[in-house]
């Protein structure tokens, strides 16, 4: 039996007591990599530690891809893929736009995943029949809205300073075709894009657990999310997310500068 | 007798009933400007029409200063200083870091304030006796934390583009001594510097209504805010906040080139 959206509940309940409790209090922020600013906390640590125990419990045979611990059983067909704190920065900031993702794969297709704000309350989740917001403010269908032209477009990414060497001017070639673009976004561009609240998420150098988790949610909401030559979304790197088809297609052209 | 927090709390509840039903979903859009991005919402309109009511009500002889409706009582000793909805681009994004501000000055020093963010349900008030935030996980005193090196200090802004002319390059200056740098904040920004959470908020261009209610939230909290070159920032224009004094006095110092 595969998981349902009750114990992708489950995983961000136990998740929520690792996070919640230490966001907006002193935190013991580690850098990874030593003389870079790249900060992960506890919270990131044991929220990942409590999702990875209980799915080996009740899907022993399943693969796990996590942030923090690495790999358990490599090559199996079902795979999570899991980034207990997407968004650190916000996060240390106070700022209440990171989130909890947690994906599923089988053999290399994203099936299923959820992304949680756990300050705010917010659940987004998809599977193969639905896709969904449970927030503070009740149960919302997700769905992108019908913008196809760039010019009527709002765009989010995290920083405009994310895009190494000639990806910059890529990036810039499609912001300056955009209506609005909006920076600090992090995994929350991507909800908002399926709420249809924003129409383009551009990022660069993405590993497959920044992304994974929100593939089935814009792709069930209506939207199309693949690396920027069109390749699947599942192989993470440079993403672009869009609310139609042809706006996709408009992004994914001015991206080739 | 002056007004108490109840009395911010119940112009939050007005001002709620007109915002939190019209977030993230289909807006009227209208452009102040034509030919400019300038977006404002029936919900900001009739926010500011529901505050006004209830201040002129209790206060008749105070003045009020509202962006959308301007001036009443000019020259009163009492000003109400009103932006129904700061982040209105945050706002129809879908991104719930925008605010209803509200602040109050005596003889142009601000003495009271509130931020509310209603989608979260969070509520930041102060008086000259206090500044807490009452939030969807409880009351918590507002303090800035003792950050004094900008070398170890959180910055947020708006947008890295927001600064015009010579002061890009003034801001570019402050911005390359910090740790870490966020964008996409508005008055979000002042409220995680007063709640400790980061330690400088820099803007330009700012008008009275986007400004004075956090005054006193910072102020009391702890913090330092001015403009660049140390006015009262009840003046509004550029504005530099930070943590602590001596933080501040860096930043400004920085700022200058």
């Amino acid at each position: 039996m595969l998981p349902d959206r009750a114990f992708f509940q489950r995983l961000a309940d136990a998740a929520r007591k690792e996070t919640l409790p230490r966001f907006r209090n002193s935190l013991n922020v580690v850098n990874k990599l030593e003389g870079g600013f790249d900060p992960v906390t506890e919270a990131d640590r044991e929220a990942e530690r409590a999702i990875v125990s209980i799915i080996r419990k009740e899907f022993p045979d399943h693969g796990i891809l996590g942030e923090e611990h690495g790999m358990v059983n490599d090559g199996a067909d079902h795979m999570w893929v899991i980034d207990p704190i997407d968004g650190t920065r916000a996060f240390i900031s106070g700022l209440p736009l990171w989130g909890t993702l947690i994906g599923l794969t089988h053999k290399g297709d994203a099936i299923a995943g959820m992304m949680t704000q756990p300050y705010i309350g917010e659940f987004f989740h998809a599977d193969h029949t639905d896709a969904a917001l449970y927030g503070p403010h009740g149960r919302r269908t997700l769905k992108t809205r019908g913008t196809t032209a760039l010019a009527q477009a709002t765009l989010c990414t995290t920083s405009p300073f994310i895009f190494a060497d000639g990806k910059i001017g890529r990036y810039q070639a499609l912001e300056k075709q955009v209506r609005l673009a909006r920076y600090g976004t992090d995994c929350y561009a991507y909800a908002m894009l399926a709420a249809g609240q924003i129409d383009l998420v551009v990022e660069s150098d993405l590993k497959p657990y920044d992304i994974v988790a929100m593939i089935p949610i814009i792709e069930q909401a209506g939207g199309v999310i693949t690396t920027w030559d069109g390749a699947p979304a599942e192989q993470a790197g440079d993403i672009l997310a869009a609310a139609t088809p042809q706006l996709h297609e408009a992004a994914m052209k001015a991206l080739k500068g």
